[in-house]
C-alpha cells in the first residue's frame, strides 16, 4: 500500500534536501526526526549500482551528539560496554549504548576527537537526552548538544577515486574507521573509512551546512565519468551484510549480547558502564536469543512493516524484522531474532508473512 | 513535490493502523518513531466534518511514560516548571519539560494517579531518555518506561454522543482535563475530557493494544447515524486554535515564555525544577521573542516545510513555523516566532514563502 508522507518542518529537511530533491528522491523514511531518502530509481537498480559505481548518500540523520569538557571521558564510558581506554584520537568505534538494565538505547559510532571531546553518531533514537540526563543527574563536568554537522557518505568500489578528486591522494591513506581532516574550501572537515555498506567508502562530517550543497555539486561534477549517482542506504544490500538497524532488528527490547556485539562487550578493569551488572550476569550464562540471518526461499515478498513470527510448529521462537529479495542471492534475504532453542545454523522454521507461511531457515552468516 | 513514505518496523505501526488503513488514509507523518495519519478525505474536507461532526483520531504516537515508584512526584516537578503541588488524581496538566538550561524538551500532558504512578503523554521527542537518565544519575527509586497505552481520540461537536453509547451517561460528568476510569468490555479505559483540536472531545487511553481495534470498530459502529468518520490532528484547525506542535513551532532552541507558556511557569516554594535558574532570569527580564498567530491575506500557500524568515525590511525579526489556508477566515493562518521589538498586535511584516515575499500581519489572539 503505497502512502504520500507530509511534510513540515518537524521532519527536518538536510543541508542536502535540495540536492536529493533535485536529483528526484522517489520516496523517504523519517530517521531521527529528518528525511532520510529510500528510493532513487528502484531498490533493486540502486543496489546494482552501489555494488559496480560510486554514491553521495545524504546521511545528515546520523546526527551527532558532542560531549565536551573534563568529564566527556568518563561519560563516554559509563555508557557503553566497549572498552575505550586504548581508543586513539584519530579513531571511530562502533559502539552498543545501553541503559542502566543493559538494553540497547542505540548503536552509534564515536568519534574521539580527544579526551575532553567526542562525537556520538547516532542510529534513530534521542539519545541526546539520555547523556544529557545522566551527566546531569551526576553532575558532571561536560556540556552535550548537537552541533550542526551533517554527514554525506560516499559509497561504492569506486568511492576512493571520487573523494581523490575532491580531498587529494591522502584519502588513500586512511584506515577503516580512521579518520583524517580534510581540506574543503575555505574549511576541512573530518573524513573517516566508513558507512553503512559492505562496498567500501567514507564519511564527511560536514560542519556548518552552508558547505553542504557546495561539496555535494562538487562531488557530482567530479564523478561524473564513474558514474556517480545519489544513493542511500540500501534494504537489499544492507540486509546481505548483516547490518543491524536499530529500530528494525533490535530496539529498547533487546541487549547487546542478542544483538551478537559479544566483542563489544568485554570490559576492562575497573569498568564503569552503567548497564555492567546486568551484562555481567548475561555474558555468564549466554543470550536467550540471538539476531541471525534468515532466508526465505521462493518469490520475492514485500519489505516487512512489523516483525513476521517464526514459528517452530506452533511454538514461537523469534521474528523476522527485514526482510527483501536479493536478486545476486536469489532468495529473500533477512534478519530475525531466534531463540536459543532454534538459532543453530540450518534450522528450518516457518515464518509467518503477511503473503502467508513460508520456510525460513536460520544462517550463522550472513551473505556477504 | 509528493514523495512516498518507506514502510518499516522501525517506523512502528499502531493497534488501530489495520482500521486506519480499511478506512483509506491518504498519508503519514512520522510522530515518535510511529506512523501518524494526517489526510483522510482531503484536509480541507476533513476540517469541515471536524467542526460539524465527530471523529475517530488514532494518537498512538502520543506514547505515555509512566513514572512508577516512591521519587515519582518529586521527578514529575523536577522535570517541569508547572507547580503539580496541588494537582488532583484524576487531573491531567500541560507541563512544559525543559533541560538545565530551561530549553524545551517536549510540551506533554502529564496524567495523576497516585502520587506514585503517573503518565506522561507526549510530543515528538524521546522525552522518556531524558526522565530515565536523569532519574538514573540521581538515582531516584522510580521505574520510568513505556507501558502499553495507545490513546484513541473522539473529537468534534459530536463527541460526547458518541462516547455516552460506549461508556454510559457518565462521560458527560468528565471536566476538562480531568478523567474517570469507564468500562469497555471486560477491562476499562482511561478516558479524559482532552484532545489536540478546539471542537471539544476525549482521549481515551487504551491500555493492551488487543482492545485497540474492538473500540476502533465499537466506535464506528455506534456513530454512523452521527456521521462519524476517521481523522487526525488537522492542520487547518490547530492552527486556528493556536495548538502548538513540538517539533515545528519551537524546539530545543525555545523556552517555555518564548511560547508563551507563562502561566505554567510560576514555580511554587522550594521549587525543584531543573531549569528553574535560567528560567528565573528569563521571568525577570522577559523572553526575547514570542509565538504569535500570524495572518499572511492573499491566496492559500502550501504547508511550510521549513522555517520562513519573518522581515522588517533587512532585517530578520522571526519566522513562521506553521502555515495553512483556512476556508473559514479566509487568510492563510500561521504560527510563528517574532522578536520583541515587532511582536506588538497589528504589525505587518514581510514573510518570505517558497512562492515568493508575502504580507504577514503579526496577531496576539489566534482565530478560534
Amino acid at each position: 500500500m503505497a502512502h504520500n508522507i507530509s511534510h513540515s518542518r518537524r521532519l527536518r529537511n538536510t543541508p542536502f534536501t535540495e540536492g536529493v530533491e533535485a536529483k528526484g528522491v522517489k520516496a523517504y523514511t523519517v530517521y531521527n526526526r529528518m528525511l532520510l531518502a529510500t528510493v532513487f530509481d528502484s531498490v533493486e537498480f540502486d543496489y546494482h549500482h552501489l555494488k559496480q559505481h560510486v554514491q553521495v548518500w545524504d546521511v545528515s540523520v546520523e546526527r551527532q551528539i558532542e560531549l565536551n569538557g573534563p568529564d566527556a571521558s568518563n561519560l563516554m564510558q559509563l555508557l557503553t560496554p566497549r572498552d575505550l581506554s586504548k581508543m586513539q584520537d584519530d579513531q571511530c568505534f562502533y559502539v552498543p549504548i545501553t541503559d542502566n538494565n543493559g538494553k540497547m538505547l542505540n548503536d552509534p559510532v564515536a568519534i574521539k576527537h580527544s579526551d575532553t571531546r567526542w562525537w556520538v553518531s547516532i542510529a534513530d533514537s534521542d539519545l541526546l537526552f539520555w547523556i544529557k540526563g545522566l551527566a546531569v543527574g551526576k553532575g558532571m563536568d561536560v556540556e552535550v548538544f548537537e552541533p550542526d554537522v551533517s554527514p554525506l557518505a560516499v559509497q561504492g568500489p569506486k568511492s576512493e577515486d571520487l573523494l581523490e578528486r575532491i580531498f587529494g591522494a591522502e584519502v588513500r591513506d586512511i584506515r577503516f574507521f580512521r579518520y583524517k581532516r580534510m581540506a574543503f574550501q575555505d574549511t576541512s572537515f573530518l573524513v573517516a573509512r566508513s558507512g553503512y555498506s559492505k562496498q567500501g567508502g567514507f564519511e564527511i562530517y560536514v560542519e556548518n551546512g552552508d558547505y553542504g550543497m557546495p561539496l555535494w555539486n562538487a562531488l557530482f561534477a567530479a564523478g561524473e565519468d564513474l558514474n556517480v549517482r545519489p544513493g542511500c542506504p540500501n534494504l537489499i544490500e544492507r540486509i546481505e551484510g548483516g547490518l543491524l538497524s536499530y529500530g528494525n532488528d533490535m530496539n529498547t527490547d533487546n541487549t547487546p549480547l542478542e544483538c551478537g556485539l559479544d566483542k563489544f562487550c568485554k570490559p576492562g578493569e575497573g569498568n564503569e558502564h552503567i548497564g555492567h551488572a546486568t551484562m555481567a550476569r548475561e555474558l555468564a550464562e549466554g543470550p536467550a536469543r540471538r539476531i541471525r540471518a534468515i532466508s526465505i526461499p521462493g518469490t520475492a515478498l514485500a519489505p516487512a512493516r512489523a516483525a513476521w513470527p517464526l514459528m517452530a510448529g506452533e511454538t514461537r521462537v523469534g521474528q523476522v524484522t527485514s526482510a527483501a529479495w536479493s536478486p545476486d542471492f536469489e532468495t529473500n534475504v533477512a534478519i530475525g531474532m531466534v531463540d536459543a532453542s532454534h538459532w543453530a545454523d540450518g534450522t528450518t522454521l516457518t515464518v509467518e508473512t503477511p503473503e502467508g507461511p513460508r520456510e525460513a531457515i536460520v544462517k550463522e552468516k550472513f551473505w556477504a
